[in-house]
């Protein structure tokens, strides 16, 4: 029986403010990607977060991004690769210090929004997020996009890497998904979305823009979770999957 | 032989603030507590001040404090205790997260203004941050004022702690410090302040307002990192300090 | 035909972060008080809010608060009342900026959370509000709670000053708030509000914990934005007081 | 006896950080750009910054920039021109609101950093900032470049434009400054800096590298306030200015 992990990008609240149901959410995923008090998230979100994921037997990451909450992280800050590393470091440190805190633990990490989009086409953003990676404890992995730079430089610094694709975005033949705002960008029904992803997982073929499929390698499959059918999407996307004879589980071991 | 240590509190800076002469200030302690990213400090000031204090064999503290950089946690911001360890948790892990990237090592903890004035006297915040300190990994000691709520928290949690005195402020005859803004509060005069610390190293007896004197443990003598004589005095005490026999030494090992 | 102000306070998001849904209650108050960028906003979200206002005929008020994000304002952060007055002079400054961009105005000013509680029964920090907003252009009143501190010294600054209650809040005989956490202090029944305004609006008279009522002063009754009912009772309030001969219209004119 | 103003960018603290001595550089100029909490200040440094402005006689500018304190408003930080405008009419508003408290008054905007960059030569930043400074009261003018975008843009909106030349930075034949890092960029010698700009008072023409020199228009010179030697340089060029028989007086009475 083979098995598939499903993983979502949580913790990201501030303060009072709250986006999407994590609650709900971390009982639904297998691994799921925490915020770091970087373009969201602080000690209370973290922590909760972190106890909720390890309660539920969720595999924790940590999810990094430009330290700019009025922008999400959506925006490039131009920034030295090197001083990428040293906010990587101070954000995953951070994660790590909260979850020895709340008894859990930081397995991997997947860096979010307008970083993780320059860490997959800069060699040098790409190589000062591995190196800071590699310089943590914890023996932690990265989780990103197949192809990217990011996983050639996740692999030339020794760390372990695990590849992901997306539930609920479209792809084009080169591998690279649709850009938001194009037709197909965005895959909003239940139904298409399971059975898009079973026939991947069983065919290891990807359909993509105006016919014709991929190949694309997936330890994990990404869900949003800050959509307003996050949640329907993950029930629908887990009944699918069981029924297709998949089994879910995260692709490190809690 | 006997050794004492020298500390103060550094990396105090922010984006393009500073505070003090940190790399000064570094060539003459022995052990320094360096901001967090809470009351000042980000990735880049924690990688400078950790990796200058490292090139200099200054054994290295965490310095966390409320987050609250208008205020640099010098005010009280009103929190639960468990949101005080998440806090503390947070901000030590993120400077032993930038520490592991520096090549660098953190070996205790030293809170900062107003939290620290808290957990002298609080029990509950005292082992709020006793508890966040006693489950993040490194084996990190506490670096206090002998007889507060703080050094007995701590040793309730099985941490090892350290104690300091000031180098330049005054002393009650309770063993409190003459509040800033009365008369005796802050010592200038360099001369002075050698005699004074030469004096209570060899007899471990502190001066108090009004004469006479009180016993205090020290393995740490604080300077202030921020005045304008700061180098000036820290440079004064090295070398009554050594005319006087002592060695300069960390109270940990770096 | 007398006429009653309906307020809330909203514009609290920041960044990609949103509480309560602005939209439909601004279709349903007749004043609304917004977030400065203090406890919540920033310049999107006030020019989103004040926009939708002016085009709504809403009444636009000042809602600054501490300047304390990751508590929304609702801690008290020590500070000297000179620095409250330049705090509320920068964040009123803020918002009546952006409304002359948006081609709205500000007309009054609330104070938000701690803030607003610490006025209330506070001299200094009262006179401090009062002061700044006596200090900015544009003639601004004061929303207050009638028979509070903040009522005395905007009075006593020559500020004109209107009085709220609150629809969903009940009152202990001394004219006081049930604290929230005792019974009877968070209303939740939409009948019941609506009849307990309406039996006051008619009286003056406000029913209080452990029966009988007090005599109150109301030129608007406030709504809470952020809460999930609070489009409910808003419709609710406005469909009762209609009904009950009432005419909705903002205590000051658009 | 012609007259020229002298101006520089203080009030660029944050918290308990400080940059440059403001004291000193206000006894000096005529014209202050102070910063509105953008990428510094905060209602403190504004409040002391426009109160000894207003005591010195100071001519009192706007001085906003990105939202980036970590990075001192020295990086692009992506923004659709929309945002920009709101941007500047949250700061520019927030030191108005400030300055009205102060019993002072903000006569004019310069943007800080990267936005002034941007704004010199993107036609569509720089209207973004001349719509948000005409629709704001006061009848503020722009402090720019000769010959910039942002110049054009602030007269395309009816606005008065004042222009100012840098004290020490070298020029090049296109009337562009000389990069920083290259040769020339930066005058530190106080006496070439004098016999510059009084040659180019007297003739218009500015010596460029490479020999020779280009026209250019001044209502202003601009010092930087955050140099060790600012205040030297600016003593030395009120001296030679007198000596060279011109009045000091700002281009926009107090």
């Amino acid at each position: 029986m083979r098995s598939i992990d499903l993983n979502a990008d949580l913790g990201e609240g501030f303060g009072p403010w709250q986006i999407g149901d994590d609650a709900a959410m971390l009982g639904l995923v297998t691994s799921a990607s925490l915020a770091c008090g970087g373009h969201a998230g602080d000690p209370e979100t973290m922590y909760q977060a972190l106890s909720e994921a390890r309660a539920r037997g969720v595999s924790i990451g940590a999810h990094p991004g430009y330290a700019d909450r009025e922008g999400f992280g959506r925006r490039i800050i131009p920034m030295p690769p090197a001083a990428i590393s040293r906010m990587i470091a101070a954000q995953v440190g951070s994660l790590q210090g909260v979850a020895a805190h709340a008894g859990a633990q930081v397995r991997f990490v997947k860096p979010h929004g307008a970083l993780a989009n320059l860490a997959a086409v800069d060699t040098e953003v790409a190589d000062a997020i591995a190196r800071a990676v590699a310089d943590l404890p914890g023996g932690l992995a990265i989780l990103a996009i197949s192809g990217t730079r990011l996983e050639a430089a996740a692999r030339a610094r020794g760390l372990q890497v695990f590849s992901e694709v997306f539930a609920d975005r479209g792809y084009r033949a080169d591998g690279q998904l649709i850009p938001r705002g194009q037709p197909g960008a965005v895959l909003s029904d239940a139904t298409e979305i399971v059975e898009r992803l079973t026939g991947f997982l069983a065919s290891g073929q990807m359909p993509v823009a105006g016919g014709g499929s991929i190949a694309l390698s997936a330890h994990s499959i990404c869900l949003h979770g800050d959509t307003p059918d996050a949640v329907h999407h993950a029930r629908a996307l887990r009944a699918g999957l069981s029924q297709a004879g998949f089994r879910l589980a995260p692709f490190l071991p809690v």
